[in-house]
């Protein structure tokens, strides 16, 4: 798909230096907001007002949310304050906070002055929220009922408000803004008799979320009761909006990110990898770089202290790159297996040792098998078959026990250490790969030497 | 909510024994399917019958399908034929499928005898289709309309049928199966007018996918148009199935947890990690750290082949875990990018020489701003705070040489790599972390001391 929108840009780009107006709008009422965002942001930049102004308005607003926050930006400074305000009558709530969370503070000022008084006050009720809360992701924007209704009302009611509501399926019962219980419109169209009243028809084993709410715990919620949307309700149960799947979707996509970003060693990026400057790619990962690598400066104070047993038997640093990988390696298997089950909620900090437990027995076993392969690879390759007479039984074994409490202690580490960074509150995620191969690198490097000490020297 | 579920547990257990069955049914009937298959997975094993007879027949088989396929597959075995064909013939065809895809062969055939024949033709023309294809996820029950209908006729025809619908609110208009179109449910009940047809009301600019199309894929369009379903046609675009955004958010978080397992140099596990057994980790966990291991033969190599070097100057040793650690973290910080990227469907390989440009400038910021930080490094910290006299002006020099072409070449290896094995058609998460490591610490070798041959020896 990609390789035909990059065409489609070229030739819409034609048309309008030709002036074929019409034809580019009816081109592009046939395609869907995101197809046209995308397609605008292939766009130079000069000519996107032009674009834009040709859509509906509807479509305008729809393809407006979906465009990148320059490209937004970019339009709003160009609009009239008339223009500005057709948007925005036309945005869900949810949608315009997104935007406006974006944009520097004089745009900001400029959109809820245009923002209807109703759609101001919503607006800035949301922004109160916390950042990444249920309430900062909501919108207030859904369908209620009142329990006394009938089918036949509330099926009025739908039809009579539902156009400007993001879902209309699921409908929430309500009285004195305390959520009573849910009915969906399924439920409605099925009941066997327009007269039942809502009260009789509604669920009221409700799920619901709270404003302050985490919305990576949101988005788990989603995928484990597979619902449409959940009411979220304050403090004193009182109904306040809705989040809806959509945007529980974006939350797990932009977590699992941040998430793997994270373990890959750099800072959360905001923008697309295409889209992200040079600079700012730099920025993210600088830190972290610069970061381990003086703190590989134990690793070199560990080698350095060994200097002299090193010289007698340089054979040994010959294995140190390969001790010191296969530790980074299984204390990552074992930190990103703990880090994505605590991610998925599948893991609780109470489950410590049931963890370390698990990781203890499965470190036995790969450190048993490793160890093995080892002595058969260090005995049949490097002495045998590379023919190095300095590889003897005794390095051997020095290597290969070595091996083995450097899977141990990798992989309690690598378990332990996320768990702990959920306990203090911090992104497990921290605690990934890079850190613990820097610890894992220290640990192994003790363990060689104090093994060869006891058995070589 | 975890520790809460406990408890019910235990106190569900303990009324069983007291025989308490109606108490124990009216508590499980106020909760929801999800609640109710986590809290049985705590029940002892041979307890697990008796309770899933208690559930009211929908009820029972919505939990079934939330159940591990353990649970699953000891509750068949214990179903007389009547019971099975009762579960069956409540649940939708995808989950059923789903169900089967864990079962053994003797299971499986028992559940497609017992299914009726109309669902058991279903099931089968689902299981034709290649794992992880949209055909092999998607369900046959949705709701279908004729271009002819009237909004009253098609409110009728879905009060009538929707009941065994997965969704009710998108429906799809065909004739003679194909498919011409889409109607929402939201669309017929704002609709001005009883009396317009489907046809003059219908989107006709259709998203669908093809059987084929992988469910990666269709996961990332769910993502992208925040639609509640996609449409499944066949090569002769004759619509086939629908696949629903509750399918797609768990093929989403599926794709993320492979993707961070084959990162983390693991293979895709199959159960939650408490779920699975030492030996399951073992299994998935040892077949990387043996390949690592033996390939780290080649750096070993490496290394004995300047050994001669490395005693006339011992303090090179001292700093290969930093310049090796400092090389595989930027490599790994390239390789994730760029993996995500092609998972969001950001990235195609024809992006490719945008992204190396892209990387050989950042690795150039980076490379320049590591080697001033290690030289700073290098003289305070090494040379002036720790006294070593060893660590001169040159050495120091050959270090931050070989730390920035490190760092180049770990970057642009770590993002060409698995956009080649995307173009190979691998998973381009196998080329993560570890793999990667590997091929920047021999790399780091090689120039470390081509680099140390040229100005110091």
């Amino acid at each position: 798909m990609a390789e035909y929108n990059f065409s489609i840009a070229n030739t819409l780009t034609t048309l309008i230096l030709e002036r074929k107006y019409s034809t580019v709008r009816d081109i592009l009422v046939t395609m869907n907001p995101s197809d046209i965002a995308y397609i605008f942001a292939e766009l130079e930049e000069d000519r996107l007002p032009v674009f834009f102004r040709l859509l509906p308005k509807e479509l305008a607003a729809d393809t407006f949310v979906e465009m990148e926050a320059d490209a937004q930006e970019l339009l709003i400074r160009g609009f009239s304050d008339t223009e500005l305000r057709e948007i925005l009558s036309e945005m869900y709530v949810d949608d315009a906070v997104d935007v406006i969370e974006e944009m520097p503070a004089n745009v900001v000022r400029r959109i809820l002055e245009q923002a209807d008084p109703q759609m101001r006050k919503e607006i800035n009720e949301i922004l109160r929220y916390p950042e990444n809360s249920a309430g900062s992701i909501m919108t207030t924007e859904y369908v209620s009922l009142r329990p006394a209704m009938t089918v036949e009302e509330a099926i009025l009611r739908i039809r009579r408000t539902g156009v400007d509501k993001e879902t209309i399926y699921t409908c929430y019962v309500t009285k004195n803004r305390t959520l009573l219980g849910l009915v969906t419109v399924k439920d409605l169209l099925l009941a066997e008799d327009d007269e039942m009243t809502i009260a009789d028809l509604m669920e009221t084993n409700i799920i619901s979320v709270n404003t302050h709410t985490d919305q990576e715990e949101v988005a788990q919620m989603f995928s484990k009761y597979n619902f449409l949307a959940f009411p979220v309700v304050d403090a004193e149960y009182r109904m306040v909006g809705i989040v809806t799947f959509d945007d529980a979707m974006d939350v797990m996509e932009d977590e699992a990110t941040e998430d793997i970003e994270l373990m890959g060693g750099m800072l959360p990026s905001e923008k697309p990898y295409l889209r992200s400057t040079v600079f700012e790619l730099f920025k993210n990962r600088i830190l972290w770089l610069l970061l381990l690598m003086v703190s590989a400066t134990f690793t070199g104070m560990i080698i350095t202290s060994f200097e002299s047993a090193l010289a007698a038997q340089v054979v040994l640093t010959t294995f140190i790159p390969m001790l010191m990988g296969t530790g980074g390696n299984s204390g990552s298997q074992s930190s990103v297996t703990v880090i994505r089950s605590l991610s998925l909620g599948e893991l609780e900090f109470s489950d410590i040792w049931s963890v370390v437990w698990k990781e203890v027995r499965t470190a036995v076993l790969c450190g048993v098998a490793l160890s093995i392969a080892c002595f058969g690879k260090l005995m049949l390759i490097d002495r045998m078959l590379l023919g190095n007479p300095e590889v003897t039984v005794m390095v051997a074994l020095v290597v290969c026990i070595t091996m083995a409490l450097t899977v141990l202690s990798a992989k309690i580490v690598g378990a332990i250490l996320p768990m702990f960074a959920k306990k203090l509150g911090l992104d497990p995620a921290v605690m990934a790969s890079p850190f613990i191969t820097t610890i894992v690198d220290a640990l192994s490097l003790l363990v060689y030497f104090g093994v060869a000490n006891a058995l070589l020297l």
